[in-house]
């Protein structure tokens, strides 16, 4: 109980700092046009949950405790900065990248949603063409951002910019989510003529890459610009592999037995669609059984690497347990 | 007459290059699905100008022609390897880009053209999700790219390379070509609520920033990549500059008196869709004029920075004289 609270309180915080640099990161008019930066601000200041940028934060967060008990000549930035400071850039750039990827999902020519987060989409309010665009830029400004900041010419820290920013940008794009977006389509039957059945492995794959990849990509870029060893970086990739499915696998149960209003999106819309998901597959039981399963793996993960101090257990524990 | 002859050698070259060096960068199956990487492919090789990538790799060979001038010392690598391999993967990353501008602004929520380079466009094919993602993955691999090649533990590299990722991320982002789009967009009436009417002036801007901003970007990168010194590059953008608009230019008259067989796309479509072309707001002799000037500016450019070695003289003549 005095964990979840503490929890609450992080995620607070970590929320708060979040939302003032993502508007402080994006271009305002007269640098851009007073329509496309509208339009980018519309979504990211939606309320969402912020997973991605906490990943970023937590991670850096247990790589700056895990190399403070190496002794101060191990700590993360031998700078007036902290671990902290150098992950913000990187936790609104994935933010930019998740904020760019759920606005070209909800267009006609994808899932059709006219209503997330409880208000109209972007391409309700603003039209096809300007919500395609701002997401395009939102994407490019992810990159511009990740170049940028934190400014340094330390050779380390740029080294951490440019790995960070390397593993980022694959976890975006064909490889990753937009491949796992592609994947979607096919199984949806909305990419004639390319039509594709999922069974379970295949949904798991599908969903490796469509949330999953950004998810671990998040968690690594945290774990990178902190300083973390590579042995470290990898134990926390597999990490956040556990809590991105589990993750996946609790957002289809909500959309079997959620509740609207706390969602702030319709339920029952995977099933709808015939879309194939977890509870489909394997039914409700079942799916239960494998998020409680991932949550273990993760918590495993932490437990063998040394990184249980910080957020990243509860967190874990969080992204199963939700409620919306 | 000669000097025509040997830039078409040389153009020919860096296209054989870059085109080998794209399909070389790409994802393939089965890191990324399959139809991702058709579709990619598939408005890659569609027989564009390479005009950015041109850009890219003279502008290094410009540079690196003055550093050898300065010395050995002053080389563009103090490895075995040039300013054309260093600047490659950045040539091969502003074509992705540009060919994701061209997919997104071919849909019908934008431009609506069904032909490009006379096949038919990408959501013509494909449908529009999958041209959306496909335009979207391309962007995504343009800064992967950019963080992973040239392979180097070097700092001066990494320095080089974050500076044009930066570059070019502004450039593709609001502030550049997608916030040209976002105007062009609103004064072709296609942004609900948000008409604007272009005069000379805002006509020009916004094709700096639709048009300019990445060609500006990619002589620059291509500057950045080999070395060259912060004056050198403020001359290339200068530089840069003139010629984007000068093509620009040139692209309006083509589309009033071109062929559309050399071409390769239909012409007199910016009269029928009432955009505001240079030849509309200023008539055709005056446009010419314009595009002639711009040129001028450009050679002028060169000759105060010591540039006119190489081929990026040859290249503003070619961009303004072209017919097709």
């Amino acid at each position: 109980m005095a964990r979840g609270d503490s929890l609450s309180a992080f995620l607070q915080d970590a929320r708060a700092r979040v939302d003032r640099a993502l508007d402080q990161y994006l271009p305002k008019p007269p640098a851009c046009p007073a329509l496309v930066g509208d339009a980018m601000r519309y979504s990211l200041h939606a309320g969402g949950k912020r997973l991605r940028p906490i990943l970023v934060l937590a991670a850096a967060h247990a790589v700056s405790l895990k190399l403070d008990r190496g002794g101060p000549a191990r700590a993360a930035d031998n700078t007036d900065r902290g671990a902290d400071a150098l992950a913000l850039p990187a936790a609104c750039a994935v933010e930019f990248l998740h904020t760019y990827s759920l606005i070209h999902d909800d267009l006609p020519a994808m899932d059709n949603d006219t209503m997330r987060r409880g208000r109209p989409t972007l391409h309700v309010v603003y039209g096809d063409g300007i919500a395609i665009l701002a997401g395009d830029a939102l994407q490019a400004e992810a990159f511009a951002l990740l170049a940028r900041e934190p400014a340094s010419d330390r050779p380390f820290i740029a080294a951490r910019k440019l790995h960070a920013l390397r593993v980022i940008a694959e976890a975006a794009g064909a490889v990753g989510m937009v491949g796992g977006q592609v994947l979607d389509l096919q199984a949806a039957g909305q990419a004639p003529g390319h039509a594709l059945t999922l069974d379970g492995d295949a949904l798991q794959s599908m969903h490796q890459r469509k949330t999953g990849a950004l998810i671990r990509a998040s968690a690594v870029s945290g774990g990178v610009m902190a300083g973390g060893d590579p042995d470290v970086v990898t134990a926390i990739e597999r990490w956040a592999g556990h809590v991105g499915l589990a993750f996946q696998i609790v957002d289809d149960i909500l959309d079997v037995e959620g509740d609207p209003t706390s969602l702030g999106k319709s339920v029952g819309k995977d099933a709808a669609g015939d879309k194939p998901t977890y509870p489909s597959l394997f039914g409700l039981d079942r799916a239960r059984a494998l998020a409680a399963d991932a949550a273990d793996r993760a918590h495993t993960v932490l437990l063998e690497s040394g990184l249980t101090d910080g957020w990243l257990d509860p967190i874990a524990d969080w992204v199963t347990t939700r409620k919306s």
